[in-house]
């Protein structure tokens, strides 16, 4: 397929490249220049302008945030003024999902089609082509990306004509994520305080009952009380826990352990945690219990 | 070895099976009659009385709650005024820390020794002789017990020579659990209000990042809304939150996610959830969304 | 002095009406027809446009949200469009911490002038010009407005040169009297439960300790389980709450009881109670404790 | 009357002193030597044991917690072992509601008369004769100690024939006065850290919405940031709400703002706060936030 991607960033890089490996023809933009050349190694093409990357039959958004994807999508010569008619936007960033309903509706004003497509996975993940993505959108639009979607990933769940779902539960799964390192963090400081070593413990947990890898991977951290570099960093995770907010207040769902992690990105936050992965409010437990200092 | 096994419940009764099987010679007791039948056709003798199963190098005891441990234990004729010098009590039940300790002191005294060795795993886990054990106690007395614990569990985690230990870990797992139930039900609440199928969003998290067993089993009954009949019964769950919440205020450790817990049991118990599995605590979120009446 | 009063609800026809009562000549203008005769009839001119009550020194907004307070300010031939140089825009309603700000900029960049001035007192208090309000803003044009503020109030609170902390301490009043709410509510749901007789644990929460009138108030409210016809109704509430939540998240602040408060009014709005009177949360307590069904 | 008075700390000392300035006959006893001296001075006599002051028509206890009215009450020659037939236990100490009903069912099993008469107010409160007392049991026992209550207080509250009741409320008072204590340290948090001076944010709260003296006396303390000495200590507002909280556990009702308030004892405990003021929870907001070290 001729397609656009736009957002070159840790996890868009990798997609891209995914893409052209399967043999697609890809058109890629980034706000910063630089991030492209290695991708016009490979093959790609770069675009010095959103409209540039619009040509196709579909673009792909890879971006970090609502204010991103507004930036290239409704700006001037933005996704929508360029892309042609019955084109795709396959938006892939974790956005709002009120944001995610805004673009499908403007998409369908100008006569394009829209899919939300948001991934699980980090970085490794997502240049291994091994995502595991969430789509939702008109059955026709999620099939015609489906030779994107198996290039980026290793499974697609298609969850219904709704984009927004989709990105409703993207959110609820890094809620989800959040809540495992709040329980790991209460837990270990619990038992930690009471003289169990933190890392046998670990291993107890994860070889029996969660051996879920998340467990693995954030209860190692916590243990470890080591928060830096972040995989994911604590502002990341705190906008996503306030977009889960933001959907359950729009549906009205009162989420007791969403509003207990709002509290706890606060925390860490305001205590100069801004460049800890979002695990550091694993240690707020243990610091409220006295036995460490605020995460670092 | 030639031991005693104290309470033939559920779990119990597969456990002594367990040690029969792997050639142990055992005296078995239960307060009510009848359950030591189908052990006695395997090859176990039945006690008339708790000093009865008390007379060779161990005695186990699997027992419901703290009172029914202090009933066996301290009571006239109980464990401690029968158990013969430097013998175990090997203590499986999930009990208090504050119990724990108090055994671990009496026997001591008394001139025997103590082990605490709770499970992890469900009845049809235990008659399968599958169970992980966390074991704590004096090095010599752990390692006595096993040939008892091999024969009973999968593996066995030695956390070292604090007995109450062993019980603190066993509660901490089941209050990780009891925050699985409750991060599930509200994220099914939130997408499940949004019109997301509830089966498809648990197959799709079950696959991808939420892979531990637990998930799928807990968020089965939550998305089917089946909380009868109860694997483990909501009172049980609510008791071992509420031991969980004890030793915390002994340690002085917050737990903000296990006092949410405790109000989850408050309520599903006194809107008449008794009977129910625990689970039933994962409904509230929906209930409270207004999508749902209570737990049934 | 020569003012325009923008919006005439149950607040602010007490409030024109206390203006034109000291003398004032006032320009009263509301978006549906009808609401200013009244006035008319007290003395007060008629706007048939946002801009014929901008002509003044001192133009008062009194209206129910940003939204609301948006569209006269920003729209066309808006406040700001309309305003002289120099003018006055008082603004008494109670909206968010960060259109406050807005505003503030708006109005500086236009070469006018700012006052916030939020009030406490339901429309009765109003009706008897016995308000009392918190004012905020550059010193000259806060002192400007004191004429106004006197009639409308029994006293003014100037705390400081940045308009939106008057926002901010007015959200912050409302977020105190939802807690005493919610802190009622669980305690009356406890001794209610205990066969404790309400009013009469209401009586003497309030000859002794408690003697401030917002608990006679809403502990009436709860101890009665009436919350129609509302005095302020939960919508109201439930926004006041998120306008909290949003200055914590700007200032970085957690909050966890204004976080409790959100699930409270969250569960409250999903389950029927968008007519009832904000107090209505405080009865949840009693609701999850299974002595009320949901209230009404 | 002639009656007994036990434990003569801050607040028994000046009780007793009421009591004899009232023309009772008192007998007073105290665990250690040397408080019953200047009330021996002021007519007292001094028993050398428990039993000795049980020897009129009713004893009065005001001791510190469980343990101590248990230490009294169920010990070798305590007040059960030393009451005459119908003398009256006036049990004044806030205590559990648990330990209520155990008191009751042994004194009327002794056939012994029980009134539970907790009370509010600090030491120089009771010593000026102005308790307020919450007074529950048998109505003829209540009468019949209404001489003596109307020594020490300045308005007794009757709510009933269940004495436990009593403490009830007398728990669910001092939860209610911790949730003003955390309402008021989340709000200053919040205003505080946008540079709004806590004292005049005070001033306006206590002049207008919030008059009763509690919030004026508890956001003083935590507008200043000093909590030593202690009015009332950390431990002791930790114990309240710990058997606030068991009550509920009995009762089974969902607190979450008691939950909240454990947590927050827990952390301010953990920390060092043992010779704190109960309302240095107040600054635990404000901590989170940033803005403030722990407190001291």
């Amino acid at each position: 397929m001729k397609v656009g991607f736009i957002g070159l960033g840790h996890m868009g890089a990798g997609m891209a490249a995914n893409l052209l490996r399967a043999g697609h023809q890809v058109t890629v933009y980034n706000r910063t220049l630089g991030k492209e050349r290695a991708l016009v190694e490979q093959g790609a093409r770069a675009a010095g302008r959103v409209a540039d990357a619009c040509q196709g039959e579909a673009v792909v958004t890879m971006l970090a945030d609502d204010r991103a994807v507004e930036g290239v999508v409704f700006g001037d010569q933005g996704v929508i003024g360029s892309l042609g008619p019955r084109a795709i936007h396959l938006s892939m960033s974790t956005i709002s999902v009120a944001l995610s309903e805004s673009l499908a509706r403007a998409h369908a004003k100008a006569g394009q089609r829209f899919v939300a497509a948001p991934v699980f996975g980090r970085p490794d993940v997502a240049a291994a082509g091994k995502l595991f993505i969430v789509a939702a959108g008109a059955p026709d639009a999620v099939t015609a990306c489906s030779p994107l979607l198996e290039a980026m990933g290793q499974k697609t769940f298609s969850i219904g004509a709704e984009a927004q779902a989709a990105n409703l539960v993207k959110l609820s799964g890094n809620f989800l994520l959040a809540s495992v390192i709040e329980g790991l963090g209460e837990a270990m400081a619990l038992v930690g305080k009471a003289g169990v070593d933190r890392h046998q413990y670990l291993e107890l947990l994860t070889s029996t009952l969660f051996t879920a890898p998340v467990y693995k991977t954030y209860g190692g951290l916590i243990a470890e009380g080591k928060f830096e570099p972040a995989g994911f960093a604590a502002p990341l995770g705190y906008k996503d826990i306030r977009l889960t907010l933001a959907a359950a207040d729009s549906l009205r769902v009162p989420m007791p352990v969403a509003s207990l992690l709002r509290d706890r990105f606060l925390t860490l936050l305001a205590q100069g945690g801004e460049a800890l992965d979002w695990s550091g409010i694993g240690q707020l437990a243990a610091r409220d219990a006295g036995q460490v200092d605020r995460p670092r």
